[in-house]
């Protein structure tokens, strides 16, 4: 089976969104301060096919983002639409060809039927629980890592649970000051950093979470 | 005149103490694990006696440790000794020969005589405030970098200000979970990664922080 992965971009004082998030503003106030160096880059222009960006160590790094990934899982802030029963027209924040390529399972607690979207991406509503939508996301991945697409919330829950395998953050050094923290309540996993890739913008770090004997 | 400095041991979580500080546990349940890293390098050892210890990329860092420092500032808690009034016979936490080896300068409520101790070190105490410390700690320099040296509250007060050249964190894989965070209430500081060292216990980023135009 593959691993489990999470890829996250986080404030040096921990924020993976800024404070006031709203339907308007999805990841807060300031939040998008912490995704410039992806829109910077080379590899980021080149996949959204426009020119320029910077070469180096941020653009290797974006242009690895979403590599050998089989499936993802997102909570339901994240494919967005708001709370509670689902307006059928909204379909996540990507437009007809959302960036997944690949089977997406969406946490809720309102059933919906997949949705089948253009370039790969499938969406499916998943109602009863973490545990059963890893289940059906390594079931599509097979041996490809299943990355688990955030929100916080959603990151956490698999922290907290002992089910994630590599966190790689993308340290920027801005401080949001307030907002979501992606660290706080998931107990006390042992993290061995096993790749760090460094550039004047961001420090990359890998850490692979070792699995304690249950 | 030389910069103004900073270097600390961070939970990847944003504490740098742990919870429940008290004067038995200065730095707070947990907190210790912060600072493991350092006692296992050869060169803390060979600065301490001690036989061993490993060498490589942390051992390398922990030796850099204090060199060109010709000050140091701290707040009164990491001078220890409890709060109030001064109970003259307590000289800090390190004996008759602390590892600071120049002048230091405690900011404290509470007026008291120098204290010169074995190795170089002496105990300055400052009762008017920061900006007065680090005028006496810069002249103490001269050319040499005045090192903040804790903790968190005094370390704040120096970024909160712009009065801090450079923050090198030594961030360290565990997650506190609560404690004292570092980077709370310090405004916005503008912050490059200029310098990362990397090993399979610690990430060691040095940060400049860039001075806004007045």
């Amino acid at each position: 089976m593959g691993l489990v992965t999470c890829q996250i971009s986080i404030s040096l004082d921990g924020f993976v969104a800024g404070p006031n998030q709203s339907l308007e503003n999805p990841i807060g106030e300031g939040g998008m301060r912490l995704h410039d160096w992806v829109f910077a880059t080379a590899s980021w222009r080149r996949q959204h096919e426009e020119e320029g960006g910077d070469d180096g160590a941020d653009s290797e790094v974006a242009g690895e983002v979403g590599k050998g990934v089989g499936a993802y899982i997102m909570g339901r802030n994240m494919f967005g639409g708001g709370s509670g029963r689902w307006d059928h027209d909204w379909k996540g924040w990507w437009g007809d060809e959302p960036p997944y390529h690949a089977p997406v399972f969406v946490l809720t607690h309102h059933a919906r039927p997949p949705l089948t979207m253009q370039g790969g991406t499938t969406f499916t509503f998943v109602t009863d629980g973490v545990a059963t939508a890893l289940k059906q996301a390594q079931a599509a991945a097979g041996d490809r890592v299943v990355g688990i697409a955030g929100g916080a919330s959603t990151v956490r829950q698999f922290l907290a649970t002992g089910s994630l395998d590599e966190l790689y953050l993308h340290i920027v050094p801005i401080l949001l000051g307030s907002g979501e923290r992606l660290l706080d309540d998931v107990g006390d996993p042992v993290l061995e950093p096993v790749e760090v890739v460094a550039s004047p913008a961001v420090t990359h770090i890998k850490y692979r979470i070792v699995k304690r004997a249950s």
